[in-house]
């Protein structure tokens, strides 16, 4: 086993942005890195990305993440610092540091879109390249894919059970840390949330943004009624008033007398269904029928789709995090294998986990109504009908033109309409199935 | 609703550190900061950052992600780029953004010492500061307290499951995002792993770093005898080599043919129990008796426990998505809570959701055997005996000297041995009764 430690604090994390850095992966992919070099193990290398099953209880997933890994890739190398902790790490022989200052991504890659519904041993993303970059690559790339595709394919579920609702992220506070807030806002939204509670969000993906207040406003004010008006002043066009730190019914009543326009209430605990009728009454009564009704608080789309189908009257829900840490799966069985290698294609056999070889396409198939019908796993150049979903994302270790957020958001809401109900068909075609036998006997 | 969009872009992720930027919040800490600036709100805030419930099939909790929530504080400031966003939103005031340029946090904190066991109710971190200053830093504090704690509290059970045997975070692919995986290998080795798998752990935290290789190497060259003959010459004196890629038998018996020194072999796959005393059989026969059995792929507490429980002849353990994502607890209900402000105490009465008004102190009282026996939550200066777990971190902004992270992971590995069995008592004194009595009374 290659082990290396190091004096902490050689890299400030307030100094550098340690999210680009290419240390930010396995150190396995270094040690392979340094016997690829000394054999030139350097041909062309085909890797896909794809999921091997769903998490329980779900029906599809989503992609996202593409632009990240992109962007990544095209600024990938390594600085000066790094090249410093891999000659001290005392794992490495001379000549490897050299190699890896001279290391860019120069490959090709082909994805589905962003949005793009998709199932299991279906390929999201390949990557073409020589054998080391195409490595060294795989922890960062999956780290982005994966967490994004766990986030879109969770929000889309809340998406699909709550028409017509507003839906915005609340979850930064217990995302896992902050790249992970950041994202999961991106990603929702991709998946057809409203927007984010967090700030950078707009800013870094443009992204809308919404705040209410917190229970700590009404809390630090002497009265409930203080705070209200307070708050109403200070925001007197859009003041969404936060009632349930006491007593929600009492907090509707201080709230409608606090504002002449009142923007919405938020509700944050207690019996959702019940308290969003009386407080609409309460609204109603008072004249303020403008008035939104916004509910959080430990949300998902069972309880979601429980309060649409019951009528109450909520119009947005904030999810936190429910969504953010995808709490009922917060991973998926995504992986990154190795079709092919300097021409040859190449299989993995491991019990439970063997793979499909060679490089594939995935080609979809419609029914008259727009939806989803089947989907088929093949070769790529295989004479397969239907439309295949990867696409070229990059060429030469350079971004090809990308949809925007708006427009992959767009696109995947209408792929969602379009998922039928039920287990879908994923067919291995024949031409893969030969190619996977030819490849067992020949190793 | 206060709402915003900008175009996207505006702040390049690969600009600029995301992760230290003040704008990585809640927009309603900044609505909330325009109102008590407005107001001159600015008094003595207290609040605290506990966790309200322990996850189903959990006793315990280990408190980490201090030191990131102390590095945070100490350079928050809004750089131009922040304020330029603050100004373009539509959102706020003229005068809000010279407040925010002006903005530095200047309060105290205790907390406890990282690597601290400790148990629902219990502050774990107080902040006493500028009302403004101590509502802007909830959603990152908690963000990086939370996170952290999330994952020693899954390692610690790792750890205390494993006696004696090496634990290596092999989780980055799976984390969510980037920063997730570093903070991960951090609290778990804060809570007693030997390191990790993620190579800028090591200069980043000083973190002992590990890696064998992957499946990918094997499959890259036209048979495993090859591959495992390259990977023992590039790295002589401490070749792991992965033996489960065709055959995990005929991998063991190939790995002992392809190095004279054979640090060890990895198993990723199948029957690990079985498998393993299968191939100390064939390490021990062909006199690689040194060489250790790695074994990883899917692996938790539950799983390791049997494996350990049955004698499998596995040397050393990697733990991935399991530890990194806490799969079957990815998140704690913990909260950061306006407890006092302008020297009165304050409370929460929300259904499900109320709290404990005032600054407190957490107080431990031992059994003879120097196991925890009993936690008391008091009000700060009341005058109970026991150990106080809170202690001063920062003083006006500063830190105070903190432990180094080998110092914390010992304090960890004693506490873990000092946990008694089952349900912990925790009481509420009949100080704090009497002061949320009191509160009460008068709101």
């Amino acid at each position: 086993m290659q082990s290396a430690g190091a004096a902490p604090g050689a890299i400030d994390l307030n100094q550098m942005n340690p999210l680009s850095s290419p240390l930010l992966t396995d150190l396995y992919q270094l040690t392979m890195l340094q016997a690829y070099f000394e054999r030139e193990m350097t041909e062309t290398a085909v890797f896909e990305l794809f999921v091997r099953k769903l998490p329980p209880g779900r029906d599809f997933l989503v992609a996202a993440g593409l632009e990240q890994a992109l962007a990544f890739l095209e600024q990938m190398r390594f600085g000066d610092e790094e090249l410093d902790w891999v000659e001290r790490s005392g794992l490495f022989r001379p000549a490897f540091a050299a190699r890896l200052a001279q290391l860019r991504f120069t490959g090709d890659i082909h994805a589905m879109p962003e949005g793009t519904v998709f199932f299991p041993d279906e390929p999201v993303l390949r990557v073409v390249a020589p054998l080391p970059e195409a490595q060294l690559i795989e922890t960062r790339v999956l780290n982005l894919v994966h967490f994004e595709t766990v986030i879109a394919s969770k929000a889309a579920r809340l998406r699909r059970v709550a028409p017509g609702k507003g839906l915005i992220d609340f979850g930064l506070r217990r995302a896992h840390a902050g790249e992970a807030g950041l994202l999961a806002a991106r990603a929702a939204y991709l998946a057809g949330f409203d927007g984010s509670a967090t700030a950078l969000a707009a800013p870094l993906f443009g992204i809308p943004v919404f705040g209410t207040m917190a229970h700590s406003f009404v809390q630090a004010h002497d009265s409930e009624a203080e705070a209200f008006a307070h708050f109403a002043a200070a925001f007197p066009e859009n003041a969404v008033l936060l009632i349930d730190t006491y007593d929600t019914a009492e907090g509707a009543r201080r709230a409608v007398g606090a504002a002449k326009k009142l923007k919405g209430v938020r509700l944050d605990s207690g019996d959702l269904d019940a308290l969003s009728r009386q407080v609409r009454k309460i609204l109603d009564e008072a004249g303020h029928k403008e008035a939104i009704i916004f509910a959080s608080g430990n949300l998902d789309e069972a309880r979601v789709a429980a309060l649409v189908a019951a009528g109450a009257p909520i119009d947005s829900f904030g999810i936190g995090t429910g969504l953010t840490t995808s709490a009922d799966a917060p991973y998926l069985d995504a992986v990154y294998k190795l079709e092919e290698y300097a021409g040859k294609p190449r299989r993995k056999r491991s019990t439970g986990k063997a793979t499909w070889p060679g490089r594939k396409q995935v080609y979809r198939h419609y029914a008259g109504d727009g939806r989803f019908r089947r989907d088929v796993v093949s070769v790529e150049g295989d004479a397969q009908s239907g439309e295949p979903l990867l696409r070229p994302a990059m060429q030469h270790g350079r971004r090809l033109p990308q949809p925007s957020l708006a427009a992959s958001r767009q696109h995947c809401l209408a792929q969602l309409e379009r998922v039928p109900e039920g287990a879908y068909p994923v067919e291995i075609s024949a031409a893969l199935r030969a190619l996977a036998e030819q490849v067992d006997r020949t190793t």
